[in-house]
């Protein structure tokens, strides 16, 4: 909530402004964003999907009003939006086509809704690539040329952006990594979407809480056992604070999550070789803000020097995300910059 | 050999020439390459690795002003060498660095050197960005807005194209589709590189040859026991031709490989997203000029539309290589006149 936030004045910022708007199953995070990349802005409303998607538009475009009012500005002071959702979507119809967690959104023209509802151009995108735009912008990934994103959550989403461009895919369809296969055999896990064997079958948070659960029901002692004894839910909170107590069983699950992601990160790193690799999301044990996290992203980190190719190995960066939830909002702006902005590319150094 | 091929004649080619020139561990194969695409000549020439680098500039030189002389043109008239080697290179610094099949041509300026020795710019690349490159251009790929090429060989090579431009990688090594993981578990196979799990473990013809001696040793009947006891060694050419002859053992050997190649090329589809994946290089059972290599392709089809996303399962095409051996050779040529020739990129409709 932007009462608790410090943000830049709007005496401070740089122009031209944008609008960065990140639509998400439960919330949407949306904010005024600086030509520096820097938030005048932010808030959080509602998504309530139930109401449909037009109500959905309509208290988007007031929460634009909000982050405007919020930062002092006048739409006239705004040179575009740039907008993120989740679920497959065509980019260049404006369309969200099948957003598996924004149900009764089907193809829905939510790019020009947008714009006419708040008198702005819209740039759309997916919430993965918009997330990894703002990382790769002015998060861990600004001092890259090149930077996968593997955003860890219930689903396990990815981005890649080369030279300032973010990678779609000829469909649209690029950076789906949790979808990548690390175990081809039958008797793998399986995936929300189905199919067997996938990366996020092994590193989501359902996934995460699926293997400790198996492991506490073949009898392993653990602190975790007790949590659950008083009647809390197994989650991944509950392991990253067991862990972080030096509990067995909850820290071999952080250990072999690591060893899975590095899996991930390798196959990315073989195909598309970015400079670094940012890991984003709630599914990093506490991330850098936490000493099990850190030691989960040191773990990452070997498996990923033993695994990789030689020439990879000491010089592709793995750290964390930078800019937490901000990072969709911020990235949708970021992209609106470049569609509508300033003509001369960002170049990381 | 060029004596046994029609080659365009210089007066129909299309203006301006490339030299394309494809170092591999036992041959060079160069030609001239008019602007569209088009050899007006080609020649292989031995490498002789065990002769040094020098030398081999030396045969490379000698074998481009054959080239020229058969297609009837001065060197004045060549825009620029395009050069591709196997192994680890460094592009722009035009270093071949370890190159694992050319021993003793390590840390070698092969690309200042050739310049040098034929009196032309050199545009330097590695071999499977070539062949990518060709396809891309005047291949199978030639449809195609962005490209996966898959090389099956005793090495599984991959090269990305994506809008006339190959994705190099942030360290030159994009597209090592051979060595990403698609068997995480300690009894998966082993590959070359000495990981475990890697698609070449699976693809590659040294594995695919092992996989039916498994199989042979495990006492399942087949008519390649009877070419064996014949004291013929144990080939994928041997197998293609006793699955083409319906053994049950050789044909059981060509569905796995399929399916193996299928979570290899649905992971770049799942990363990459590109328009079409391409499948070249010697391990493919004869390719589209056999039946069982059809079949072969047909398998490959539908275990990828059984495994992709929906989105992309029915829009992303699969097919074989095209140019055969002559795709590095092309592809250099083509890589050199989009570096030194037409500033417009080639843009496939």
């Amino acid at each position: 909530m932007s009462e608790a936030r410090q943000f830049i004045g709007a005496g401070n910022a740089q122009r031209p402004f944008y609008v960065g708007v990140d639509v998400g199953g439960s919330s949407v995070k949306l904010g005024i964003v600086d030509d520096l990349g820097r938030p005048l802005s932010a808030l959080s409303v509602a998504t309530e999907i139930a109401e449909g998607p037009d109500a959905g538009v309509r208290r988007i475009a007031a929460g634009v009003g909000q982050a405007m009012a919020d930062a002092g500005l006048q739409p006239a002071q705004i040179t575009a939006i740039g907008l993120g959702t989740a679920g497959t979507i065509d980019a260049a119809a404006g369309m969200l086509l099948g957003p598996v967690n924004l149900p009764g959104w089907e193809n829905f023209p939510i790019r020009d809704e947008v714009s006419k509802a708040c008198g702005l151009r819209v740039l759309y995108t997916n919430d993965a690539t918009a997330a990894g735009y703002g990382e790769f912008w002015v998060g861990s990934g600004r001092q890259l040329t090149s930077m996968v994103l593997l955003t860890l959550g219930t689903g396990v989403g990815g981005a890649i952006i080369i030279d300032d461009a973010s990678l779609d895919g000829s469909h649209g369809n690029a950076g789906e990594l949790g979808h990548t296969t690390i175990d081809y055999n039958e008797s793998a896990r399986q995936c929300g979407c189905g199919q067997r064997g996938h990366l996020e079958a092994y590193v989501g948070a359902l996934a995460v809480v699926d293997r400790a659960r198996q492991r506490l029901a073949g009898g392993s002692p653990s602190s975790v056992q007790e949590r659950l004894a008083q009647g809390e839910p197994l989650t991944p909170r509950v392991l990253a604070e067991e862990a972080e107590m030096g509990d067995p069983l909850a820290l071999e699950i952080v250990w072999e999550t690591a060893d899975f992601l590095a899996i991930g990160i390798v196959n990315a790193m073989h195909t598309v070789d970015p400079a670094g690799v940012v890991i984003g999301g709630a599914m990093t044990f506490g991330g850098r803000d936490a000493s099990i996290g850190r030691r989960f992203l040191d773990r990452v980190r070997s498996e990923v020097r033993r695994r990789a190719l030689p020439a990879l190995a000491q010089r592709t960066t793995i750290d964390f995300a930078s800019l937490g939830s901000d990072a969709g909002f911020i990235g949708a702006a970021g992209l609106a910059r470049r569609a509508y902005g300033r003509v001369e590319p960002h170049r990381n150094p």
